[in-house]
């Protein structure tokens, strides 16, 4: 039994470590729940942050990171036999640093445990407590949602009336740049892995359109049919084959923003992308980002996403589950279509 | 017998006509020799040139316009049984148009013939009489000198100290980018198809360093051996394998200036590009341009390129041959390497 107990106590911490490096498709049983005992307490003398686990996110980086794939400058591996590192929101148990208080909520890197300590206190922000769902600070008001708004204003050049297509859209990233492009007055396509997908890109996201690309022969021809005039705009969340295909429909001067390349994590090899005269036929720009290099911005995405999302400008769609144990299955429904929108765990109850 | 006469001559005008569509690595035979006559005066009324071409320039993308490949955004192919268009360097026998005068010496689109009939005047650039080689204007004045200052001002964003990796480096622009690189405190190290390329690279050229690509087993260990930092700049000419390694080489926030592919160009499928995952993981960006864009810097270059040449600050390596006649087999030259350093073809004494 877990008790909420002050400095001294000793409660239970489930965990789910990476057994070992994954190879290929993830599969539940790459992770393994162990339980260990915590005090409540942070070790004297330093300024860590005991926090409580109460939501988790779940998202592509976790594969890669568990993987043993060189990534220079990126995020180094998990070590097998650690627990996994996540974004997560929780409540501070007990703080050695005079920002953070018992009670506070905050959202930062946390692990996929019940309790984290945090060491690294510049990896927490606390939640001032607002009017939207906690879990929001792991998608639309967090690491996702400042994805999107970099990525798609630094690194898009957006301008009104300009065609943007989204793969991967219903992700936890690519549903909010698709309506980022939308209030920019863009016309707005994405694909994703399914009917229910489609759907909810195009009646309750407001894409304008959008396809599941697992039902289509040939993307070329799928590009060419939704934009006849050519892409301005690549948000690319997926790499491969799909990228193949948009360098071939990019405009004079487009754009491609590369965000993630998830349909390559799994593979052995990467496949090869030919199309890359275009880059040079068409004076394209590609670009790569990844977000922890813009953190500086997170205010002023606040200041705008947070009225936004409060106004019903800006909906977001959750895939939510219950219990730390239902994380494995949570990752690998990211690689077959079966996550529903940005994916968050329930670990406890507020 | 031609003659230099006044209007109402008639004289002997070769040409070297595009067969058809050439597939594949280019043989000497893809282009037809003919000899027509024409009579040295422009269209009553008309706003043409009449140019006898003195100096032809033999450039990749000639190559490019001769296959059917699509290249959207790009030129368009040469039609079978027309003139090969190109730059050259000619003087100007006859003009309907009151910016140029009978005796003026210009460079600009011509065609790989004898006399060129120039109807769209805004391609030709009146060249001021100076004290440099009249061919310059087809290289390090002209066309390649422009790319090589575009490209690398304007797309690199480079810095003093930055490490810079060229591609086919004796090229025609190749060449100019390593030396203002060098002007700009770069550390520069270039690729080359013979060890006459590479020592004239090192030795004449001032780069830091270069390597013979056809005698490296494994690209990446070999940039892993010039670059053991990573490479903050690479101006690409060559694409496909090279390219590949580039990517895993590159530095974090690196740039990769895309001006040519000639690997790739004769292939009859592209090669795929396996490494696109380091644009995310280092930041990269990756950006095509093609010189026709940036014409209106025309001016502010030559202030800049002219007293460069002038005071030796950059020298130019140029690959002369004679008469028309051999054109085709300087267009073959670009592909096996034969040709060292800007490919000129002298067609007619001053």
């Amino acid at each position: 039994m877990e008790t909420d107990g002050g400095a001294g106590n000793v409660v239970r911490n489930k965990k789910l470590m990476l057994k070992d490096y994954i190879k290929g498709f993830p599969k539940e049983s790459d992770l393994h729940l162990t339980t260990e005992s915590i005090e409540l307490k942070v070790p004297q003398g330093s300024n860590a942050i005991l926090v409580k686990v109460l939501y988790l996110s779940i998202d592509p980086y976790q594969y890669i990171r568990s993987t043993k794939i060189e990534k220079p400058g990126y995020f180094s591996s998990y070590s097998p036999g650690s627990v996994i590192a996540s974004y997560g929101v929780g409540r501070v148990v007990e703080s050695g640093h005079s920002d953070f208080q018992k009670g506070d909520l905050v959202w930062g890197t946390t692990g996929w445990e019940e309790y984290s300590l945090i060491t690294e206190p510049e990896t927490l922000f606390k939640i001032q407590r607002s009017d939207v769902p906690l879990s929001y600070y792991l998608g639309v008001l967090g690491m996702p949602g400042l994805t999107a708004y970099v990525g798609f204003y630094e690194f898009c050049a957006p301008k009104k009336g300009e065609t943007v297509f989204i793969s991967s859209a219903i992700g936890a990233v690519g549903q909010l740049v698709g309506q980022l492009a939308k209030l920019m007055g863009c016309y707005v396509v994405g694909s994703a892995g399914n009917p229910e997908k489609v759907d909810l890109l195009k009646n309750k996201l407001g894409f304008d359109d959008a396809f599941n690309y697992k039902e289509e022969k040939n993307l070329n021809d799928t590009l060419k049919r939704h934009f006849p005039g050519g892409i301005d705009i690549c948000f690319d969340n997926v790499g491969g084959k799909m990228l193949d295909a948009v360098l071939l429909n990019m405009k004079l001067k487009g754009r491609i923003a590369h965000c993630g390349m998830i349909s390559q994590y799994t593979l052995d090899e990467p496949e090869g992308i030919k199309n890359m005269m275009n880059i040079i036929y068409k004076r394209l720009r590609l670009e790569g980002f990844v977000v922890t290099d813009h953190y500086h911005l997170f205010p002023k995405f606040l200041d705008f996403m947070l009225p936004c999302v409060r106004e019903g400008k800006i909906v977001y769609v959750e895939d939510i589950s219950e219990a730390l144990e239902s994380c494995p299955a949570a990752l690998v429904g990211l690689f077959n279509s079966s996550n529903l929108g940005k994916k968050v765990v329930i670990v406890a109850a507020e």
